[in-house]
């Protein structure tokens, strides 16, 4: 039997919900034709999920734990109800349906690029190895993957950690590359260029034929970091929320922008992007603190003609080009590395 | 002197922020090379704020009116601070900067189309003419156009609160016509088809070259409205939050879409719009009940390659655009006298 390629017939309540809208997902080991099994190891709870936990909790580790496996057996899925995120997954391929489309064989070693908040989940060894005061949940149990589901295969070449912060954010490469090709010899402006996300941007877009790119950072000390990467032709301190401030620093640096690319999560940048941005450019929207009233509304009030896209994580091929960047731009990799070391 | 084309030079507090942001604006009649002002006729206030202002007062609209005056007069237009929002203007060109780009000459019959949340707004009739009981508020007194603003001729030959009306909306056609362009042969779904800015959409597409336009519509009562207009190809009764019954719906007539564009004011129609549209297709969001995080997690959770652009209300033509809809096209005209009709 061939499931909903969107994994609708695993959802027990509400039926008729989307996966992540659901309640309560079935965890029936049992896979459907286009499904796959994969063993977990490890989960990577979201950062905003563990840290209302660990509040919550006070940092009583074996209280957090409790209520992780407490969450996972109500709903069948690592769905935090409070702040509505769950995480990623990494483990081993057990069984692949005949008609799976994600191209995976056993024995593949993987993490999942969809959320937890959607992927049927049960855990068989009550967590036994986690002290519950990290995001990093060693476990044992399984997981399900759909016919639509996204996962990727482990590089050997890269140590675990920095192949998977980089998957992380591997939509925002890929999605500017995309539109970069759109343009002939754009100027790019990468907001928050000193970030995970916006390192992989700035690197994308060089590769992409980008004619300038420049990077904008709220303070000094992250320029200092991004600099001698050489990732950006100019990196401009400027507070982003400051529409004005942020449209002159870009336009004396070479702009105004053709693309520009958000990716600081800081409420109120959506104006200064959009008066960055030249008439016929593409603002690209990445941070989830975006306010979409607040960029319609601004564009709208501005007179702009922009094209204001909302960051899709999901471009097909968006891991390998992402994991390349870091393989092949030693700046991109120094950043990554140093922000891991960090913490 | 020569203004700030967004202008900036206007705001009085806080200094820095973009006219729509602050809290003050200059009301100075005398204008700078590049603005104009408009002797004030009318304010349509926005029906968000207009309600608001009436249940705050319990339908007494003299205090109603006490209170509009107070806004503009402390704030120097007119921005419901509680709504956030304002309206827009109808007047006469009283004087034009010799630089000012918006092609306006003295005397001109003009509907800005830019908010009144950044215009700034001096009344002269305390509003004497005015019961506080409706939107539409007959006032005497002038408003500033800067460099950017948007302002468009009242066409001659439609009557005025038609004419608004279309205006109201025009950038949802405008924005469809140049995104169905970019396919060839695009089959089209509007989600609130039978509204004002859906039903402007469907015709817009049509023009612009879709294959086959597909409306969505909440009940049979709308549908009954909308299909002897022959504006849709098809006309689907269907629950927009309802993500696998929309794909499943627009599958069947025809689809998935290559364009999906949302003009229903509905929370909760990010996945639906997301599974209705195949791959390498667009969604549209023009409703400012969108979320950004629904949209942008959604995607990502059901792995779909899917450009989702924010609706920018602004496009160089619009006005132009849809008004002409309206004449060329009997069954948008009818809908929308209908609407105008039942108030």
């Amino acid at each position: 039997m061939t499931g909903d390629p969107v994994g609708t017939h695993r959802v027990l309540e509400p039926l008729g919900a989307l996966p992540q809208a659901a309640e309560r997902l079935d965890t029936d080991p049992a896979i459907r034709d286009d499904e796959v099994r994969v063993r977990v190891q490890r989960l990577n709870l979201d950062a905003a999920s563990f840290r209302q936990l660990a509040e919550k909790h006070g940092g009583d580790g074996a209280a957090v734990r409790a209520e992780v496996l407490e969450i996972v057996s109500n709903r069948g899925k690592m769905h935090n109800p409070v702040t509505g995120s769950g995480g990623m997954l990494v483990g081993t391929v057990e069984e692949v349906g005949e008609g799976s489309p994600l191209g995976l064989a056993v024995g593949d070693r993987i993490a999942t690029l969809v959320s937890l908040t959607l992927t049927p989940l049960a855990i068989e060894d009550d967590l036994a190895s986690w002290d519950g005061l990290t995001e990093q949940v060693p476990a044992d149990g399984y997981a399900i993957l759909f016919g639509r589901s996204i996962a990727a295969k482990l590089p050997d070449d890269l140590p675990m950690p920095l192949a998977l912060a980089v998957m992380d954010v591997c939509g925002a490469p890929a999605l500017t590359e995309r539109h970069v090709r759109r343009y002939d010899d754009p100027v790019v402006v990468v907001i928050g260029g000193a970030g995970k996300s916006g390192s992989l941007c700035l690197a994308a877009a060089r590769r992409a034929g980008a004619r300038r790119t420049l990077a904008v950072v709220p303070h000094r000390a992250e320029a200092e970091l991004l600099e001698p990467t050489g990732l950006a032709d100019q990196v401009l301190v400027c507070d982003a929320r400051d529409p004005v401030a942020l449209r002159d620093a870009v336009a004396a640096a070479g702009g105004p922008a053709d693309l520009t690319i958000v990716c600081v999560d800081v409420p109120g940048c959506e104006g200064g992007a959009i008066l960055a941005t030249a008439v016929g450019g593409t603002v690209i929207f990445f941070s989830m603190a975006t306010s979409f009233t607040a960029a319609a509304l601004g564009a709208e009030g501005l007179a702009a003609d922009v094209t204001m896209i909302v960051g899709n994580g999901y471009v097909p091929g968006h891991a390998d080009l992402a994991l390349d960047l870091v393989r092949t731009d030693a700046g991109v990799r120094g950043l990554f590395e140093r922000r891991l070391a960090d913490g």
